[in-house]
């Protein structure tokens, strides 16, 4: 179905591993030396693609990739956003060949082959898509818009230095739209297009009781144990509807109403017995008075992403911990705002911790909800480019994850954005065996061309 | 105060310094070697000392050293218990110095000095007391007992192979009283005796709730968190009233009548400010309507001692983890079983885990609560073995921890325990800059001898 040449598909894909063999792990400051590598691996592929320039732009975390390629003052201009870091990929013990020395392997889901790496999907692969189908374009003589490149090191950890190179370099960013492959598609046969984001606030807490680690014999029972007040504080955020319970949370939260409630879960035919299996459990768990779906789009969350405090080696200790931490996350919608929510999750856990323990708040990163508009070109084009390359109309879908910067695209460089991602549910990023289907980085290379040329004309 | 020499002091020191730098850490298998080197550096010393024969018994575990002095079939025989395992030396970045290189300090609470190294007191420094006040009594020829060792290697790890040793050498240990020192006291100018332990259930849970991780954003809302159910079920454990809500788990507890338990507490003389202060504490807490000296000693407890799950790296990770973890253990009271409790523990934790996860429960070790009879032999020259180095009449008092063997001893031995221990609660056994005071090492030589006076009298 590609219009790829044979030649071309073994060829891209690789150059594909190349970039996928570079571990280039933002959270990790081992990995410092082999981001730069990795972004000055990819300017120099953005040259040969077509790129009229490109620079690696020093910041004060990892560094920012940047290309152009002007073809005509009347075309429009096309911003390309991805990221080129990927997720560290503990528990590395899980993958089943090793996370950076990628690999194609048949699966049920994919009997075409999928690419096994950290990063197949998220989002190298698909920030890959971008450059290929734009050399494609050049070499088709068929670009029609201008393009700019701008792919970033920092969205696994919080994009901290892209706000101050946005707003240093606002003139050159300037463009008509923001396309962004770093979301999924329900599947090959019947697309969803992504019409919506979640925002993010990722919050750590940390509660210290005693000076120092206690022999659970001699003091237990006489004291607040950290371990057991931060169980007792995380259970109280939830409470048995899956309300959370932090005063003001749901404040601003954007009621849908029912009749379109109705039409989405309609015309998204989504399964929940085949969400249950896709990851083995016999039971969803959400907020009382909502579907699956919308508990993963038009609802926002809190999960406790990480844990930890006391003995957790081989055998037993008996030990009352001075210390105890979690990480927290919570998953926004529309019109909540993150700031306003990382704010109101610190004063409520000040005001819920005991004065047996103290408390240490800190606000990783985050970022706001975001919607693409549906009276806007970008959103038409794509709604197009779908049908020319899968032959049917796509579901436009709100998305659970996050992408931070997309609302602060908006605020800065006043452009909308448009989301058009390839990756499956099964593609099991941010987890162990991450992989990406061959056949979804071909489609992908022919629907961002098809893209352009909606865009363009 | 000391009987001992200058020169004996200096000796006896360097003695243990050698024991202390070997890193006998029980619960970590890389450690198997050490722990076996430990093992016959013990053996050797009990020969030195002036035993008849020593040797290193094999166990499916670590080794138990034993040793013996047959003086005369009419004295009465002393079985000494002590362990020369040791806890882990983690959190190892808080140390001051390192934990296997023993130093001498000055504190404010050891003018004189404290020994700063892992196992200084728990337990290499107070079994090596009884060594060196055995090797006096043969020096000065006043060794009116005949005397057994059995110091084993797994004490920190619950023990598990010393049952069957016990079992297959019933005879072989036959003694009239076995003496330990693996307890604290006071202090040395009014000291407590130990004449009780709580028993211990020391348990692990593990929830899994989906079959990979997965990313927060794309699955967040929609499961069980099993890190967010681990907390649930944590918090669940304790009311607001500090009690333990595990069904039947009090129903054996042995309820001190009001006229005893205000004596105690008056001849404790427990300063419930100092206890705040010594562990950095604004409040305490635990079982309502007990006293903190109470919560310490006669009512049971419920702490984790360790739990994780999902990412704790550096930075921020959104994912749901697969897994989430505890060690949970319960400190015990007369009449409880430890058994018992392992069991009402796993049955409720099971009732109480929710469909959207699955759990498993292990019980790791576990020890009864034990008490030293008032109308004993060992009892009484214990008392004035105190007396005899104090110059003061000791103060009778149970202690909060465990040494889950001791009730063992007394069922398959049929044999008495006497806990005569000299840590201070600020020896921070278990915790980083574990230290023991010079000073109690000496007396413990002294006090030891003691005992043997009047017990062989």
């Amino acid at each position: 179905m590609s219009t790829l040449s044979e030649e071309e598909k073994e060829k891209y894909l690789n150059e594909l591993f190349e970039f996928l063999k570079l571990p280039s792990i933002s959270a990790d400051s081992r990995y410092k030396d082999s981001m730069i590598k990795t972004a000055k691996w990819l300017s120099n592929e953005l040259i040969k693609s077509g790129c009229d320039s490109s620079k690696v732009y020093e910041t004060d975390g990892h560094p920012i990739v940047y290309g152009e390629k002007f073809v005509d003052g009347s075309f429009p201009t096309i911003l390309v956003y991805g990221h080129y870091d990927v997720q560290p990929p503990d528990p590395i013990e899980l993958w089943t060949t090793p996370p950076f020395e990628p690999v194609i392997k048949n699966t049920n889901i994919h009997p075409d082959g999928a690419i096994f790496a950290r990063g197949a999907c998220d989002d190298k692969g698909q920030v890959f898509m971008h450059v290929k189908a734009f050399e494609q374009l050049i070499k088709k003589d068929k670009l029609n818009c201008n393009v700019k490149f701008m792919i970033e090191g920092e969205e696994e950890v919080g994009s901290e230095n892209l706000e101050k190179f946005l707003l240093e370099n606002k003139s050159k960013l300037n463009a008509d739209v923001i396309l962004i492959s770093d979301t999924g598609l329900s599947n090959l046969k019947k697309p969803t297009f992504t019409i919506g984001l979640r925002g993010l606030s990722y919050m750590e807490i940390k509660i210290t009781g005693p000076n120092r680690d206690l022999h659970s014999g001699l003091y237990g029972g006489a004291l607040a144990n950290p371990i057991n007040i931060l169980s007792d504080m995380i259970s109280s955020l939830i409470d048995e509807e899956g309300k959370i319970t932090i005063p003001g949370f749901y404040d601003n939260v954007l009621e849908i109403d029912q009749s379109k409630r109705e039409s989405v879960e309609e015309m998204s035919k989504f399964d929940n017995d085949d969400f249950k299996n896709s990851i083995g459990l016999k039971e969803t768990k959400g907020e009382k008075g909502y579907s699956t779906l919308e508990r993963l789009s038009i609802r926002p969350t809190l999960d406790v992403n990480g844990i930890w405090g006391g003995y957790t080696g081989e055998g037993s200790k008996t030990v009352i911990p001075s210390e105890a931490s979690a990480k927290i996350s919570m998953r926004l919608v529309p019109n909540q705002n993150w700031e306003k929510i990382s704010e109101l999750f610190t004063n409520h856990i000040k005001k819920i911790t005991p004065n047996s323990v103290s408390i240490d708040v800190t606000t990783h990163h985050g970022g706001n909800p975001y919607i693409t508009p549906e009276d806007f070109k970008g959103y038409d084009s794509a709604i197009k480019a779908y049908k020319d390359s899968f032959g049917i109309d796509p579901i436009p879908q709100k998305d659970g994850g996050s992408i931070p910067i997309v609302p602060m695209f908006e605020s800065i460089l006043g452009t909308k954005t448009v989301l058009m991602g390839f990756g499956l549910d099964s593609d099991a990023i941010h987890s162990p065996d991450e992989n990406y289907g061959v056949k979804n980085f071909f489609i992908g290379i022919d629907t961002i061309q098809n893209f352009y040329k909606h865009f363009g004309n």
